[in-house]
């Protein structure tokens, strides 16, 4: 498995990518990306669970549901989330297929499409169909980056990456983009993951490894706990490069290789956090399942007291075990055992049996200040472990969310 | 009903105080405080759901489990939690109940005991005996004010309330005293609640009563989301007055005065929260039962996004939608209506089936801009309803909590 330098969603044969700027966000800003395949693809793809869904989840839905084999193209906009807008909402989510469509050759129902911004606000259509049309003629294989760009909200850098994984039929090539947890008033946080791969492979079996990736990576970061009502990752296949993904080898190999892209890309969007000055790995084990390890763990990384703590180089322990312990997840505190580190998460124990170990205090925070660093909760009672990375609490992310229009 | 202007802990028949300066926290400020019952009390306690629990809490569960009807004394400290303690930890719990006991002249098993601040350090068992013995020194009938602020942390003001009920047998007073959450490096937030009566109540009924009480207030509060290891509170009845509660009439008028000045004591938590700049109510009606509507209640008063937009004066209801979304509760967007108010919750109605309706943005500013407002979510989705009390994220917050050392 070897990274490409500067690839993106284009770089799978096959794929094409094109974009415009048509004053959804502010004039001048790319806010229109499509994404297109020279052939259908296999498609899979993997929503928010939040019960308040926009209208293009509902949309794309529906479009999978008819048709999992046959997708040419993915049309996704910035500025506006056409979420919480009712029918004229989902018509609008329609209309962006149908425009597409129009413009690419293809039937409506082989497009599917991503929208993340403003919410409770109408699409403006006419700019929209304008922007989906720009897109259209400047489609290039050489474009996936600046599609990377038009989805952007209040991310500070584009999120692009491709891999190149050898099977024992051949090679493939595995792209993708995405876009973090971003809100400008009145904004969501939406989290937009869309991935390219020139690989053969059915749909199902395409279904069964973007949950499996998704699982190891866009579900095992947090930036504030709040997950979006637009929150969608894509994975299209065209199999241009003619190898089949089938054989045992090939599933395991290619598996890895997508998990790794979609951590690669999840990484980039927590250090990319709003205000997140840090970045942090959490290691639970020692729970009576891998479901409660990943319990306790999210329950520390969503703490308001821990992340302020990780945001003020505070070793503050006693906040993780208090997080911990809250987290409905059965376990004897005199068990508990705590470690951090930098390049290993056990470099420095803080909490043996409950109770805290005679450590320096100036060691602790020396880790604490690091940019990124590890810790490692063992709850003693299981062998249920689960990995999670955060960031911190800070001034700024207050100010992104609080201050924008003051 | 009645409140009774400067009433404390020691309003109530046969109750004192004494509080002391022994130097857990900086020196001169009061951190023990004692409070006496000149008979032996009924008592009933609620604690901490945490896995992760201080020393205080297990000897207290202990000391409840073999005795509830002859109770004397509480003796409290702030500046250390005597959390994550350990066995260490244990004894010296036990033995600030046998110091308190010798200065009293009752049985250990007649004492309980709380504590707030530091986590993760052994009491200084020399200052904290030295603080009871002085603080018993000192006992008076008017020093429950007092007792509220010696069990402070980062609460900018002491919090106690007394109140008078008429009941068919007669007058009876109940007094209470609480802190709230706040935390210093490395401090825990920590939610303290002592209540006093003169009225003769059966351990019972107490224990029923208290439950009720703290269910409709305590636990319908939230500043951050962290339980702490050390959350208690404790109703002692001493029978001073006489007066039994134990008819039906009596104990629905003594049920109703104990709430209220629960509930009294909670929103003043609220208000004193760390860099709270705001009180917000949130009703939630339309759920499947009473607790799906807590929970979506008590997920939008969590949620950080939401929080910052308080802060913010944004009236930013997609961000209240999305975390009612993801409350884990079943309801239908298209059927969700939001209003939002100063007075009362519904003077301005902004969501609709789902959809926003044509309000002006700055009156929706307006309210949100005030120091007090309310919220009123409809799921639209059955007759569970609940209301929960919160503050904002602020800036202040993360000061608190992030740069204390730095």
């Amino acid at each position: 498995m070897n990274w490409i330098n500067e690839g993106s969603t284009t770089t799978p044969a096959g794929f094409w990518a094109g974009t415009a700027a048509c004053a959804i966000k502010k004039p001048g800003l790319l806010d229109v990306a499509l994404l297109y395949s020279e052939v259908d693809c296999t498609a899979a793809a993997v929503f928010t669970k939040n019960r308040v869904v926009a209208a293009p989840v509902i949309v794309d839905r529906q479009t999978l549901e008819a048709n999992r084999e046959r997708i040419r193209a993915i049309v996704a906009n910035s500025g506006n989330a056409n979420a919480s807008t009712g029918k004229p909402g989902l018509e609008n989510a329609r209309q962006m297929q149908t425009v597409t469509a129009r413009a690419l050759g293809c039937d409506a129902g082989q497009v599917l499409v991503l929208s993340t911004g403003v919410i409770g606000v109408q699409l403006p259509m006419e700019k929209v169909s304008a922007g989906i049309r720009e897109a259209s003629n400047n489609l290039s294989p050489e474009q996936g980056s600046s599609a990377a760009r038009a989805i952007m909200t209040t991310d500070t850098h584009a999120k692009y990456r491709a891999v190149k994984v050898r099977l024992p039929g051949g090679e493939v090539t595995i792209g993708g983009m995405a876009k973090g947890a971003g809100m400008i008033h009145p904004n969501m946080a939406t989290l937009l993951g869309v991935f390219t791969t020139d690989a053969r492979i059915a749909p199902e079996r395409l279904d069964q490894m973007l949950r499996t990736a998704v699982d190891q990576s866009f579900n095992r970061i947090t930036v504030d706990g709040d997950t979006s009502t637009n929150d969608t990752v894509i994975l299209l296949a065209n199999g241009k490069s003619q190898v089949p993904v089938v054989d045992q080898d090939s599933l395991a190999k290619f598996q890895a290789a997508l998990t790794d892209i979609c951590l690669a890309l999840a990484h980039m969007i927590v250090r990319d956090g709003e205000g997140a000055g840090k970045f942090v790995e959490i290691q639970v084990c020692g729970a009576p399942d891998d479901a409660a390890a990943h319990q306790v763990a999210t329950t520390i990384a969503t703490s308001p007291l821990v992340k302020t703590a990780f945001a003020g180089s505070d070793a503050n322990w006693g906040r993780i075990l208090a997080a911990a312990g809250r987290a409905g997840v059965d376990f004897d505190q005199d068990q508990a055992a705590l470690w951090i580190g930098v390049q290993t998460a056990k470099e420095l124990q803080l909490v043996n049996h409950g109770t805290p170990v005679n450590y320096l205090e100036v060691d602790a925070s020396k880790i604490f200040s690091e940019p990124e660093f590890k810790i490692w909760l063992d709850l003693g009672n299981g062998a249920g472990a689960s990995t999670i990375w955060t960031s911190d609490l800070t001034h700024e992310y207050v100010s992104i969310n609080a201050d924008y229009r003051t």
